[in-house]
């Protein structure tokens, strides 16, 4: 019995048939054997037969490619509340390159000159602090591989069940992996000095519209930082230039990016982006304000909808999963519409609050498969199915959605999404 | 008394006067007290007065960080033998950006159709195997963050001490650091089945002058990957596209680009990048063909050479540390030219043939200051200083370099290359 499913007996009593210990892996035929004598096997190519071309200050990458690409969705036609989707289904590992990386831009995408900018820490403070770009370059620094997803992410299934065929790209592409490196926003404060009665933050960006959230200093005092660096350079525009707030394990919306303002108070600001665009409507219909962690979600990128098995035999099943409270501890995956679970196995080292790449060996006979993943993570956190998802969250709510993901393959090899 | 002093003392008899443990760390003046009510202390930025633009399907920098590039030097002016240098004095954290990578080219940088490119194994095994690029991609990968240096990497300091004033991108450019992800070379040699007598492998790339290294078979079976990813995209045309070799902890070299033949064999192949180029004269004045690993070593970007320090007062002392046997395990620093050592912080998690970022606070009183890193990995290496290293080199041999590096800062606070 797995890990996932000793759990869900402890609390349910519900019983599950797991296949024996066997593995899936049977020997790939795909390679030639090479018969003919190597000189002629392998002739020349174009490449040996003239030198290469300059190397570029910057690179870039093959122009074979060119098709690995965010998809750009702007509602209206209109640069304001733009989203940019990573192409997960062409990703392995678990980075994120930053020219890929997801983005949801309120009011479009500004690229601010560093030496205009300005940090203000105020309010509920011993003194209101001021610090320019190259005032934050100087602090310590710390850092770490971490995600960061929309709590819209995965939306389309949480509203739209049975709706679309809808791919990867589409339904999970608004989540990404970093390396994220700045200045602890615990240490900034310190030294700022938080008055008797602080207990919220109020992020502001200096974007248009700006957008604003309130996060609980408890949250900021973990593990908040000004992020200043993403994957070894500094952030791109989209990512907030020249800084963001990054709240790890937080729904993406409250790391502000283009950060201008941090207001310490003893109440949240009940901004726009809290009291409507990122609040969630429960079960009950109560409205819930501030649902900000990312919970333990998992899904399955090769093979996935809109892509096609070439043909029967030997695949790598891979995936991504994370959690917003730590780590994934285990992952599991079924092919067969979840009756049965196989322990994947997960590409260490594993960090908190980042993604962690799994995989399974599997062989296709050529019938029709029902995909699936769940993941734990080390709280006891286990992801939800569908149903399990739906008694919390009202009909057409569509945030925090991370219930299990099937994908249906059919007789033809193509990958669908199932629900 | 630190980790390396223990084991230095215990090998050498040798005495250090050690600090006491009080940090260095005092506070920061830097950033500005606001006197001023916020609203207008916080006029509203340009960026807040009007919509930003457009997102873009693959994202770029900011303008205003157009300057940080790589250093490209062409032989004689010509595209053959290429280097390009890393800007690690702009970069934070482990990851260096896909476009900032180094490279070293031979024969100049070529961009292979992945339709047309085969990969050929063959000598000594059972059958011979040839594998398109999407056979490969088929197969389960593997992969995690690891450096990659080129041998030469610090040259200067090895052949021309006191010759030049030298930055840290030119001096200490030639490594970067990824999440390579492919499949185990240790696999695809299983299905090919070795033959007795197979005790070397000799891969060749499809560039012009098909550059081709022998590498022992027990290294290749350690941990040797075909790498088709790179930071979560395909590898760029730099880095080998659309495969290459990937040999954690050894020399760049011979983690062979645009790779298309692995011959199984009993005898290396003394090529002309064995026998020549990457051979190394020892202090004996004996020829070593085959120094394959890259020792433990250390440098610190920040504060670094080519930099200028503002003023007097807090710094954060940050740099990189790594080891081509495994983990690295201490580093510490010292800003009296050696005399005593404190112990940085390591940035965990570590990885294992890694870049792991160590820092320590430090205050600049405005003196002239000699700052050192050194680092010890964990099977006990200890990183040389240059006179110990020397010991084993002859006078002129350009690889290899990894002793103590000594960053010179003048009462103007001027950074500069002390050796």
């Amino acid at each position: 019995m797995t890990k996932i499913e000793e759990l869900k007996q402890k609390e349910t009593g519900r019983r599950h048939f797991i296949k024996s210990g066997a593995t899936f892996l049977t020997a790939i035929s795909a390679p030639a054997a090479v018969t003919a004598p190597l000189a002629s096997a392998a002739p020349l190519p174009d490449s040996m037969l003239k030198s290469g071309g300059n190397a570029d200050a910057y690179g870039s990458p093959s122009i074979y490619e060119k098709d690995v690409k965010r998809l750009v969705t702007q509602q209206n036609g209109m640069s304001t509340l733009t989203y940019t989707y990573a192409p997960l289904h062409q990703q392995k590992g678990t980075i994120t390159p930053s020219g890929l990386h997801f983005s949801v831009h309120h009011s479009g995408l500004t690229d601010i000159d560093p030496d205009t900018h300005t940090l203000y820490i105020h309010g509920l403070t011993e003194k209101a602090l001021k610090f320019s770009v190259s005032d934050l370059l100087r602090y310590p620094m710390v850092g770490g591989h971490k995600f960061l997803e929309c709590s819209g992410n995965t939306w389309p299934q949480a509203v739209f069940p049975n709706a679309e065929q809808k791919t990867l790209q589409e339904l999970y592409g608004l989540i990404s992996g970093s390396e994220w490196y700045g200045v602890s926003l615990r240490r900034l404060l310190e030294e700022a000095g938080l008055k008797p009665g602080a207990k919220w933050v109020i992020a502001e960006g200096s974007d248009a519209g700006s957008l604003a959230r309130s996060i609980p200093l408890e949250r900021i005092m973990d593990d908040a930082i000004i992020a200043l660096y993403q994957n070894g350079e500094r952030l791109r525009p989209s990512q907030g230039y020249p800084m963001r707030l990054f709240m790890p394990g937080l729904e993406g919306n409250v790391s502000v990016k283009w950060l201008r303002r941090l207001e310490i108070s003893d109440r949240p600001a009940y901004t726009q982006n809290e009291n409507r665009s990122y609040a969630d409507t429960l079960g009950d219909g109560q409205l819930q304000n501030f649902s900000l962690y990312m919970g333990v979600k998992s899904v399955i990128t090769h093979p996935s909808s809109g892509q096609q098995l070439p043909d029967k035999g030997y695949y790598e099943i891979s995936g991504l999963a994370w959690s917003g409270f730590g780590k994934v501890n285990a992952v599991e995956v079924s092919v067969d519409g979840g009756q049965t679970w196989q322990q994947a196995k997960l590409e260490g080292p594993v960090h908190s609050k980042s993604m962690t790449r799994f995989s399974l060996p599997w062989k296709w006979t050529g019938g029709s498969v029902e995909l699936q993943s769940r993941a734990m993570d080390d709280f006891g956190n286990i992801q939800p199915t569908h149903k399990e998802w739906r008694k919390s969250f009202y009909q057409g709510s569509p945030k925090h959605y991370n219930a299990i993901q099937t994908w249906y393959i059919d007789q033809q090899g193509g990958v669908n999404n199932a629900f």
